[in-house]
């Protein structure tokens, strides 16, 4: 059968595009969107950023040498083309898929991943890294970041522009600016981004100008001394002063970033230069798919759908944890005026899209800026309010010192709301929340908790607003609860765990102590085990600081033997919290498995089968318990 | 005895300020800069940046009524005068002393310390925080931001600003530009300051408008519309487009920040506006104490000098591990080509500065930025080469994502370097580097070593050289080395302990296993417990990922008991992986004392007090060992 890409099944690498002429590489950017629309259709992933970047994309790799030259992509949202240019069409239809594509750059998927990307606002720090070690190595080679608008405010992006700016190598930043993250974009340089928009752009200047230069003499003429600024100034003559230039870069803009004709006269060009440069590009996110275009918020990260009707079939689900903080969020500001929500940048993620049209003066949404967002809530806090931030637990990571620095050291009653905890699913190893029970409870003065499911979820939001005495965080995973628990509950209290379920009988039992998402397959498991003879207490514990050290060592004193189950990874997490506690109690003898997330980054893929692979299920904790319990180890 | 202090004396307040007249403040001026002087000289402290803000904060607090008006400070570096202006001058000659006055902001110390300062690039967020609860409380006060041009280059503070431009609140952030923060400050932003203050300053044009403003209407309707841009353009008409202005903020200056008069003026017109504001003023650090105007760095932070010699008297002391990493990072660019330094705005304090006139070419510093450094470093690892990249242990918590999610998911052999790991004496809670261990741990792929001394700390250095399979960092304490140990060394191997004494018999014997700073304490404590009849093994762990569980087992299998030492928090630290490694090897049951920092912000004094404090000392180690062994636990 005849693929339906003509162009696009020929293109192996970039430099197959060096082969075709303009109006061939229009066709290949066609395919490349016809590409995108058919595979993420199917599979579901990132679509309306990535139709956004297509001619961007082909422009680029037709103009540049790749390899060698480096193109560094910001977060993979907008590096599916990048993907389909580099020989991954045949594999496209695994994008996101247990072991098949990342929906990310990744540097052991293929040679041109140069660098892997996850988190928004690392690509010009690493692109310039491998601009400066280009300039000592004494290659040759081109560098180029791109990057998104929202990636730029953050302090990161901002912390490389101002180096590169200074270091004045060879070295490109693309600002590929659709006006949008994934919510609409917030801040001051959106607004500023905004005017820069509102001037003429280049394509036009560039055809009024296209005689002029063509009566130019031969390119290296041109690029000798007094043509430093020559391509801003013959595309934008009068156009001088953005931020850009005055911290050193040469910026060339706007440039609509659909216009593949432009786009290539502007890589060809810039490609000559061998100076820090700015290309601001304005491309529309979903562009090509009329209702993505209309609507780029709802069609950002997409479930499989139909191409014909437009419609994205969402199997109606029960309440997510997402869902239910976004109503406890709004219960706690009716309840109290001094509540206040803070995101970065994820307002439909974290479940605050409701609060901020319920109490708009009290939401406030920092962009891509997780350092800030947290030191802003202690300045809050320290003023008396009550500020519920609400960032996604991978996120957080970027505030770890400020959470550290400026919220604990002063003990300040900041709420965290940590969505997206555990294992992600088909976001892959940047993005699972797999490490904030370490990273958190290694910080004095932090209470932390995990809810066993949504209901608790409420009941944790209840009590954390009413808490004062120190910063809090819970913690909860991507997605709904858990419907195999009892309804019945305990009302929550600090440092207390809950037991849902004693253990009989003492010779073959055994203590199940899992922590929030884990509570329910310590639950089946002990049903499970009740068919194998084996008694199991459950516990669910609540709180991983302070840990309950009471009920979990009464427990073990009862059964003798212990596992905790979490779901984050096993060094500095509850396991190991627990076992301190359990061994400074005399039990240190007591058998104990830790079941974590190994000492490893996980891969992509759907969240049961990776949480399997890593021996968080409900068969996973009966094997163990069986084990332990048929060791028999005297005690 | 009457004060040397006529009016400062008198001043316990902000608001005492106000009762003077700008003479009188000019004196108050000169008695804070005396009063510095006069202490700092006999405690040590910063001396050159706080001799800087001298007539600013004098202004500032004349011209605004603090409280209820805030000003938030950024580092502690430049707030002595706001210290002495606090009714703290009698308290002011146990500056940085154990129990003492803190070296920095404290919110526990004054409750005009209304939020703590520390590491640097908070001041904004925090301040931005206060002013946008004001608006929700519905209050009136002023808020104001102190930062520096170091700090301002930092990514948080660029995310601060970015939201404050936006937010459009009653907000004035002040940048206290003294061209420099300890060395000479870098980065593009920096060279654009220096634009800035190359425009006419403000005091000439003030003067000569000011018969203009004279002649003006009172000063409510001078704030009537149409004076939205008045204070800037009548100090500077033609001046306009700054980067502060295109993101929101009216700019003010540049004012010269020892010119008091100018600054009551200044600060008296700016605290009748209700938006975002950012007055640039220039200050000399050193300001008034000749020599450290000329040798602002040397001048920095200070030992205890002479006022009549200008001379600090510096004991020759032993090597330090910052001049030991230093000699090792310039031996290892000898021999290789491909290892590079990186610095983040410290390179005196991590030892870099002979590196960068060894090899400038090599060496990159990125001002205080740890999150572009560290990622920067990744790009440059990922493009073949050997970045070193020399950050303090409690500023490398700025870049926790950066290692987690650059480096280490992409196992790019980044080489960190950690200095000031552990306690680090009179800097206090905000500088200790009590987390290193437990917050690098947690991620995969690292490997994490700590030496005993000076010596085998260049020895890890070559070690880490070679070393390419995976990233690797190594962290020690500020000062020198500890004179006690054994001059024979063992290689460095991958995860392998090295032992340095053997119990030599069982039934009291006691494993004692300590790792970098605590191996000479241990080894001090088995000489004392030997006279006590105690035998002890003595294990220098060198690895705390990956752990050598093989020496450490067979060594607690020889003597059934365990006390493991090091210089990190308890939760998620080295004890705590001992003790899962020796739960494993099935000795659950042998007692195991962690001996740690406890769970809690330490504050500061003399390095060797606060160890003790937390029982990090070889009297502590024999007590528990005694313990251990009188408790004869059966095994």
């Amino acid at each position: 059968m005849e693929s339906p890409y003509r162009y696009l099944s020929q293109i192996v690498q970039p430099s197959d595009l060096h082969r075709l002429t303009d109006k061939e590489l229009q066709e290949v950017a066609d395919e490349v969107r016809n590409a995108i629309l058919d595979n993420v259709s199917k599979t579901g992933g990132h679509l309306s950023s990535n139709l956004g970047t297509v001619e961007l994309t082909v422009a680029m790799y037709a103009a540049y040498s790749v390899p060698p030259d480096k193109v560094i992509w910001d977060t993979g949202h907008q590096a599916y083309p990048h993907k389909l240019l580099t020989g991954r069409l045949d594999r496209f239809e695994t994008l996101r898929k247990y072991k098949g594509l990342s929906g990310f750059l990744k540097r052991d998927e293929h040679e041109l991943d140069v660098f892997g990307a996850g988190h928004a606002g690392t690509a010009i720090s690493a692109a310039l890294g491998f601009a400066a070690s280009r300039d000592l190595l004494g290659t040759k080679e081109k560098v180029i970041a791109v990057t998104g608008d929202a990636a730029i405010a953050s302090g990161m992006s901002w912390e490389a522009l101002n180096h590169a700016g200074e270091m004045q190598s060879d070295f490109a930043v693309v600002l590929n600016d659709n006006r949008m993250s994934i919510a609409p974009n917030v801040g001051a340089l959106t607004n500023y981004l905004s005017k820069l928009r509102s001037r003429p752009q280049l394509q036009s200047l560039a055809r009024r100008a296209r005689t002029v230069v063509e009566k130019m003499p031969d390119p290296v003429t041109r690029m000798a001394a007094g043509f430093r600024h020559g391509i801003t100034h013959y595309l934008a003559p009068h156009e001088t002063g953005t931020i850009f230039e005055e911290i050193g870069f040469e910026y060339i803009g706007p440039v609509d970033g659909h216009d593949l004709p432009t786009l290539l006269e502007v890589f060809r060009n810039i490609r000559e230069l061998n100076f820090p440069v700015f290309v601001h590009a304005i491309t529309v996110k979903g562009k090509g798919y009329p209702v993505a275009e209309e609507d780029a918020r709802k069609w950002h990260g997409v479930i499989p759908f139909d191409l014909e009707s437009n419609e994205m079939v969402k199997a109606a689900g029960p309440v997510t944890f997402t869902q239910a903080f976004g109503d406890a969020a709004i219960e706690a500001a009716d309840a109290d005026p001094k509540v206040v929500a803070i995101t970065a940048a994820m307002p439909d993620g974290t479940g605050l899209t409701k609060f901020q049209k319920a109490y708009p003066g009290r939401y406030f949404d920092t962009g891509i800026a997780e350092q800030h967002a947290v030191t802003f809530a202690a300045g809050m806090a320290a003023n008396g309010m009550k500020p519920f931030c609400a960032i996604y637990s991978t996120f957080l990571q970027r505030g770890f010192d400020q959470v550290l620095h400026d919220v604990c050291i002063q003990n300040l009653p900041v709420r965290f709301f940590l969505d997206r905890a555990g294992l992600v699913g088909d976001d892959g190893p940047t993005h699972h929340g797999a490490f904030d029970i370490s990273f958190l409870s290694l910080i004095p003065n932090i209470v932390l908790l995990a809810p066993r499911d949504t209901t608790e979820l409420g009941e944790m939001c209840r009590w954390m607003a009413g808490f004062d005495e120190h910063p809090t965080a819970v913690r909860y995973p991507r997605g709904s609860s858990d419907d195999r628990l009892p309804e019945s509950r305990s009302p929550i209290a600090l440092g207390r765990a809950e037991v849902l379920r004693v253990a009989k009988d003492r010779d073959d039992a055994v203590t199940l102590c899992a922590l929030g998402s884990m509570v329910g397959e310590a639950w089946a498991a002990a049903q499970a085990l009740e068919g194998l003879g084996i008694e199991a207490t459950v516990i669910n514990a609540r709180f991983t600081k302070p840990i309950d050290a009471e009920t979990i060592c009464d427990s073990v004193r009862q059964t003798g033997r212990l596992i905790t189950i979490e779901e984050n990874v096993q060094p500095g997490g509850f396991g190991e919290m627990v076992r301190r506690v359990v061994q400074e109690a005399g039990l240190g003898h007591c058998p104990h498995t830790v079941l974590a997330i190994p000492d490893q980054f996980v891969e992509h893929g759907a969240q049961a089968l990776i949480r399997r692979d890593c021996g968080l299920c409900a068969d996973h904790i009966v094997k163990e318990a069986e084990q332990l319990v048929n060791a028999r180890v005297l005690h």
